[in-house]
C-alpha cells in the first residue's frame, strides 16, 4: 500500500506494509523501491505499555551529562511538533541485523512484541522483560511512537499508517519508508500514484484516511481543523 | 569506494565517500546500489570535543528512568564488543531530513563541523554551540562514532572508512552504506567487486587498509591479531 500524506505536510508517499507480514522481499522492495528510513511504529498502548522512549525526550533529559544535547534541540522542524523517532532495535537473533533478512526478523518478530504487549494480562515488568529477552538496542530498526489517539491528535504517516493496519484487524504496527524521486527530492504524488498502479498496490492520500478514520470512529474533524483538508495540524513523520 | 572487511567479521561490502563530498547523488547512489543505512563517521577527536554521544552510553545511563533500556542491554552483538551507532541528526535547514538532497545537506555541512571541531582553537563550548545553531537532533542522518586510534583499536568500517578519508588529506568523515543482495542477505564479495569494476570504483578488503595502516603509521598488528587476518579483534559496524 501507498500512502501519500497531504500538500500541506510532508508531500511524501510511504511505501505502507503491515508489520505481521513483513518479509525479506517487502524490506527489499522498501530499500530499492522507497528509498528512505525504514521505520516501525508502535501503537501507544504498546510503548507506554513497554515504555519505549521517544528519542527526543532521551536527549532532552540526557542534556545535564551530555550538553551538546541541549544545543541539538528540535524546535524548529518545519512541518511538526515533535518526531515520531523512538529507539532504534535489533531481534537478538540477527547478525548485523542490516541485511534484508535480519530487519523482516526484527519487524515481524517486533510484531508479535506488540500484540504480546496488547493482550498479555500479566504485570508490565513480564512484557518488558520478554522485550530484552528477544531484542537489543541501539539496532538498524526505527520505532516510530504514534500518537496517543491516533488521527483524533496527530495526522502524521505513523498514524494513519498504524490506523490502517489496525482498521484491517492486524496487529497495530506498520513498517513504512518513504519514496525518493530521481532529482533529491521526494517522489512527486503522480509518479507515486503510477508506480502503486503499476505494481497492483492500493495508493491512498491522507484525507480519505481521514475520511475513514472519522466514519469508523464517529469522531470529527480535530479541532482548528479545516474540514476536507488533511493533516494540517501537529504534524511529524 | 567500496571496502569490503573480512571474512572474519561482518563480511559486509559498504560503499564509502568522503563526507565533505557528498551530493544527493552519492546518496541517490547508496540508497540504490547499496540499501543499508546511510551512515557518517566522526574521528575521536571530533565527537570527545562536541561531547557526541554514542547511542548505546545514552540508553544505558537512562535505564533508571526508563527499565526498558535495562532490559535491552546490547551485550550479545554477534561481531562486536559495541555498536560505533551514535545518536542521528539533521541540518536545521532540511525538511523533512530524508530526501537525498537534504541527507547531502546534513552530511556536506556536518564535515565543515568536523573541521572546524579540529581546527578551532577557541573553547569547546563555541564549537557545541555553533553545532547545535546548524543541527538538531534526532535526525534522518545516522552518526557513527570511530573508536579513538581507529584502527589500532577497532577493525569496523567505520575506522577503516575515516582512516583511507584522512590518509587522502580530506576532511576525516567518511559516509558509509552496507551493499545488499537480492536474496535476503548482505551482497557477496565477488558480486561487489564485480560492481566497483563496472561502476570504475575502487574495491579494497580490509586486509589490504590494515597493511596501508600499519606501514603509514609504523605500528604492528593489534596485540593477539594473527598477521593476514584483518578484523579479528574488536569489532562493530
Amino acid at each position: 500500500m501507498l500512502l501519500y500524506d497531504s500538500d500541506s505536510r510532508e508531500r511524501e508517499t510511504d511505501l505502507v506494509a503491515a508489520s505481521q507480514h513483513v518479509t525479506h522481499d517487502s524490506v527489499r522492495r522498501m530499500r530499492r523501491d522507497g528509498g528512505g528510513l525504514i521505520c516501525t511504529t508502535v501503537p501507544s498502548r504498546a510503548w507506554q505499555r513497554l515504555g519505549i522512549p521517544f528519542l527526543a525526550d532521551l536527549f532532552s533529559e540526557a542534556r545535564q551529562r551530555h550538553p551538546l544535547l541541549g544545543e541539538l534541540v528540535p524546535d524548529d522542524i518545519p512541518y511538526d511538533a515533535k518526531s515520531a523517532f523512538a529507539i532504534t532495535i535489533n531481534h537478538r537473533k540477527t547478525f548485523t541485523g542490516v541485511t534484508d533478512r535480519d530487519r523482516a526478523l526484527t519487524i515481524s518478530h517486533f510484531a508479535g512484541m506488540v500484540r504480546e504487549a496488547l493482550e498479555y494480562r500479566g504485570p508490565d515488568e513480564e512484557v518488558r522483560r520478554t522485550f530484552g529477552k528477544l531484542f537489543r538496542a541501539p539496532g538498524h530498526v526505527q520505532l516510530l511512537n504514534a500518537a496517543e489517539g491516533l488521527l483524533s491528535t496527530r495526522n502524521g504517516h505513523t498514524e494513519m499508517a498504524t490506523a490502517l493496519v489496525s482498521f484491517a484487524g492486524l496487529v497495530p504496527t506498520a513498517t513504512i519508508c518513504e519514496m525518493m524521486g530521481d532529482d533529491g527530492r521526494a517522489l512527486p504524488k503522480a509518479q507515486a500514484s503510477r508506480y502503486a498502479r503499476e505494481a497492483g498496490l492500493v495508493f491512498l492520500e491522507g484525507s480519505q484516511v481521514r475520511a475513514f478514520w472519522e466514519s469508523r470512529t464517529g469522531t470529527g474533524p480535530v479541532p482548528g481543523r479545516k474540514r476536507g483538508s488533511a493533516g494540517v495540524v501537529q504534524n511529524g513523520k
